[in-house]
């Protein structure tokens, strides 16, 4: 697998576009993912018990296992907006499906943005029109700026992967995310699209997506608060036809795969991973990243809690954010996080060194570690050493740049 | 039931002091609370699995619901401090113990400051000897600063309850306690200490501590964080000479109370309640203090989550902190509490007025909610109009100053 040129409209068969139609003040804020042929789909949504009607929408259609346009806009999430947001959010597959000629059934619709205001739906109708009309093979970064809010930076990343299709061409896969605030497992107020000229069954693409999720978009937090609208959803339109991609039950235990479904897992992976790590990296007002490594836990749930808790905890996060090399933080989130673990077994290594063994001070000089806790990327692994699960999670500092645009933003 | 001047000293038989003996630069950081006569104890301590020494101690001890004599030191937590740390939190009661004659038995201890560091023992030692020289009935002052660490205020308060004692004189009820920073349920780095003359049973004490610290100190948060040292601990000696207090089964799943138990609860919940909304208006860096109240739950634990989850959301948080009416955070972290309520039927009200009707928005004036949300103490008012049940908590807004105090301390 190898990372090349490009975005989602770099898989064949896909088109894009981002239009400006004016629910933001400025910036584009209209976004269509377009396959020119009919794909399978899957998609996964926020747990969180408000929905915003774009997700109840989609969440819907979705279990067809088919899809071929996307309509993504910006500056309103379209969330507890009752009714009527709901039939704003089943309106703009239909203007959308009516104005390319495709059935309505094939749309999928996300939104982003502030909650509990109707959409201008004049406005985003003129804009699905537009964006019809500039739908490219070129229209990728368009989309990645198009679903931005505060996220400073456009995040897309395209793969090659090492399943060879028709003529020698290798399948493809690109994905392209937004994130910012609101970032928490499960999923937060992340949008994710990936699209794909992979040749692949409908139960592979989603049993590969969730996968993929569980080890990225799942794994990460900014502020551990849950958004109303995360998505993420793939096509996949078969275009490179490579021989079909499936995955079939053996027994009702058994999942069997075969062996391009690995492949394809590993680079739809590796895209997640990427875009969730820039997520973090874009936090709002963050400075750092770091990583939360456990291991050796008894079961995997207890790795997970833990790798979380201690990502989540604002203590840790503040004191990042100083170079504070203060690994009681840590061990207090550890200890927090609802396991049965035994403190005086465990190990912490900061960037390579160990601070803590055993659960007790392992003497580390305190100005080597300061100058540790100054870099950019800050990799924390905490040894349980009481079993042989493991976790890992993605967090970002605690700043005042943080609470200050947090304070603004209405 | 009135508030009464004065603090942990106030009820009859109470000696208390605090000096300094060099654990911190500067400041008081020793102090004792006795009291002159048997008495019985309740406690309850961090669920933290990681615990500093002086709660594994003190945990063990109470056990036989006798205790006369607490030892506490600010500006060292000794957690993460291993064997030698255990072994010092037990000679710290041997001494005091020995100093005053008594049974270490009967001698609890508890402390906060920095993890993973051991405890300077010949300066704990001299403090020990100086603080019992000390002891006098007008301590209580000096316990509430010896034990505050970044504290900007002392916190105590004493009552006079409506059960009459020997003499008509009133039983009295009083406590202390330090927060700030590593607040959250199931309590935080906070320490509580109360004094009774009351005369009642071991086991009406610790129902009686149980609700109340069910309804105050586990219904705060400042930062999500849990601590390794949080102590709440009560001694009641009898002196006022009430008729005894008790609660028993009648039969396995009925307790009867007697009716100055009711007395008594209201007093100490009156005091608890006091003491954690001290604690979470004087949190690091909070300039304000809201109250989420949630009514309509289907089940006790609903309520309790929701009510967590929105005191404890970084974003809400921020728009307090910014006077933003940002009433879709609210909705958001609410409906990420892992309940089942349904949000077409909830009702918000932010300081009276009703901002969110079944879900949608009610429309009220940004303006005045502006200016309602510059106050210092700001209700929100979550109705689910799902069931009976209800829950308070209390947090505090999340500020710039926050993260400045937390990138600094070591």
């Amino acid at each position: 697998m190898t990372e090349i040129e490009g975005g989602i409209t770099t898989p064949l068969g896909f088109k894009a576009s981002g239009v400006h139609c004016g629910i933001k003040r400025n910036n584009l804020d209209l976004a269509l993912i377009f396959s020119e042929f009919p794909a399978v789909a899957a998609g996964m949504f926020t747990t969180n018990k408000v929905k915003a009607a774009p997700v109840m929408v989609s969440q819907r259609k979705i279990r067809r296992g088919r899809a071929r346009l996307v309509v993504i806009n910006s500056g309103n999430a379209n969330a507890c907006t009752g009714k009527r947001g709901f039939e704003n959010a089943v309106k703009m597959c239909d203007i959308a499906a009516r104005e390319l000629g495709i059935s309505s059934e094939e749309v999928l619709v996300a939104s982003t943005g502030v909650i509990g205001e109707q959409l201008p739906m004049d406005k985003v109708e003129e804009g699905i029109k537009m964006a019809v009309k500039s739908l490219s093979s070129q229209g990728s970064s368009q989309v990645a700026e198009a679903i931005i809010t505060t996220d400073k930076k456009i995040k897309q990343l395209a793969v090659e992967t090492d399943i060879l299709g028709q003529g020698k061409k290798k399948v493809r896969i690109a994905g392209v995310a937004k994130g910012s605030g609101m970032i928490a497992p499960n999923l937060a107020t992340m949008l994710c699209f990936i699209t794909t000229d992979a040749c692949i069954a409908r139960d592979a693409l989603k049993e590969a997506l969730q996968r993929a999720v569980n080890s990225s978009f799942n794994q990460i937090t900014v502020d551990g608060d849950m958004s109303t609208n995360d998505t993420v959803i793939i096509l996949a339109n078969g275009r490179a036809g490579n021989k079909r991609i499936k995955t079939w039950r053996k027994k009702p235990t058994l999942r069997v795969e075969d062996e391009n479904f690995e492949k394809f897992c590993k680079s739809l992976d590796y895209i997640c991973i990427y875009l969730a790590k820039s997520i973090v990296r874009d936090g709002e007002g963050a400075t750092k990243v770091f990583e939360v490594k456990v291991e050796g836990a008894p079961f995997p749930q207890d790795a997970r809690r833990i790798a979380r808790k201690v990502a989540c905890s604002n203590l840790v996060k503040t004191a990042i954010a100083g170079a504070s090399p203060n690994w009681g933080r840590i061990m207090a989130a550890l200890g927090a996080a609802h396991t049965k673990v035994k403190p005086e077994k465990i190990d912490i290594l900061i960037d390579n060194v160990l601070v803590v063994k055993r659960g007790e001070p392992a003497g580390a000089p305190l100005s080597d570690l300061r100058e540790r806790l100054s870099k950019d990327e800050i990799s924390m692994l905490i040894r349980l050493n009481q079993g042989d699960c493991k976790a890992t999670f993605w967090g970002c500092d605690l700043t005042e740049k943080y609470v200050r645009i947090n304070k603004r933003y209405v």
